[in-house]
């Protein structure tokens, strides 16, 4: 197991916002190119890093930051460490194929799986706890959409997963719900 | 009745996205002064708008665009109209009060409440409906908190308000759920 540390992200500059909101959109065609490490860390950064001390470019329900975002690149599966800016490995295995029942999935060179520790969510009934970390995965995965946007990769969010199975591959405690998965991605040269 | 029609938003500039990640912050806090018409044009069509023919700036579970935004103000309370960039006016009651527990919300300029139309989902479990419609508000949230940060404006999403009393106010039909609620205002001179 291999941890990669991230570079710093580049947190100033990027495309003008409103331009940002005019090409944001939803493509599933990828090429296999690896995403650089660079372009990974400013973009877990925007989705979900911290701009600020104790709060993230994403909103949570009291702030509690239950939601932690896995990395499914071709080398293994890893835990985005925002503070630490690195990405930990959980798995060593191209687990990509995992995250969906589409067949793209598994050559995408990055897959985002959104997981819930719903342990950090208390005094809310098992509704209150689905609606908030749903909504609190929309709003990182917007993030994901802009700054894909402005830096011209491909993303798509998705709902189709095997999720007992992607469950049981990351070795998730019972009280992490994996929400959602996304695909980022190089365009195809047809686009 | 009286609909507002809007200028039409401003769909350049803004600042470097990045910057709008490293601002995204929420707050309570507002003043009462009214967000003027162009504001509120661009940041309706940031959120929610039409970016490209039938498609907007926030995804929905196969495009489905389930939501629709009710913009509460102090002339009473409107349905965004993202195609003919128009307030359509359902109330002319400043209702602002009923967005929420909290005082402040009575004297916030602006409330959006977001309200999914379920009967645009088909083939999902009642738990399918619920995370579609959550995750879907989450996306348009973002993009609120995003053009709020760029455009000097404050805003929060907020989860506790009377669904029932907001319902019946906005003559909901029953397939209409109100997922959540989101303020936006200037900032106090103290901050």
């Amino acid at each position: 197991m291999k941890d990669i540390i991230l570079p710093p992200p580049e947190t100033a500059g990027g495309i003008p916002l409103m331009e940002a909101f005019g090409k944001r959109a939803s493509h599933r065609k990828c090429s296999e190119k690896a995403i650089d490490l660079q372009d990974i860390s400013n973009l877990l950064w925007s989705a979900y890093g911290f701009n600020r001390d104790g709060f993230r470019t994403a909103p949570s329900s009291h702030n509690r930051q239950e939601m932690e975002l896995y990395i499914f690149l071709k080398s293994g599966v890893y835990l985005y460490d925002a503070s630490g800016n690195r990405l930990i490995q959980k798995s060593d295995g191209d687990l990509r194929a995992l995250t969906g029942a589409q067949d793209f999935v598994a050559e995408v060179p990055m897959n985002i799986a959104f997981v819930a520790d719903t342990s950090k969510i208390t005094g809310k009934t098992p509704q209150g706890v689905l609606e908030t970390i749903f909504v609190d995965t929309g709003f990182i995965s917007e993030n994901i959409y802009l700054y894909a946007a402005g830096a011209g990769l491909n993303t798509v969010i998705r709902a189709m997963f095997d999720r007992e199975k992607l469950s049981a591959a990351l070795k998730l405690r019972p009280e992490q719900t994996i929400t959602m998965v996304q695909s980022v991605g190089h365009p195809t040269l047809k686009q």
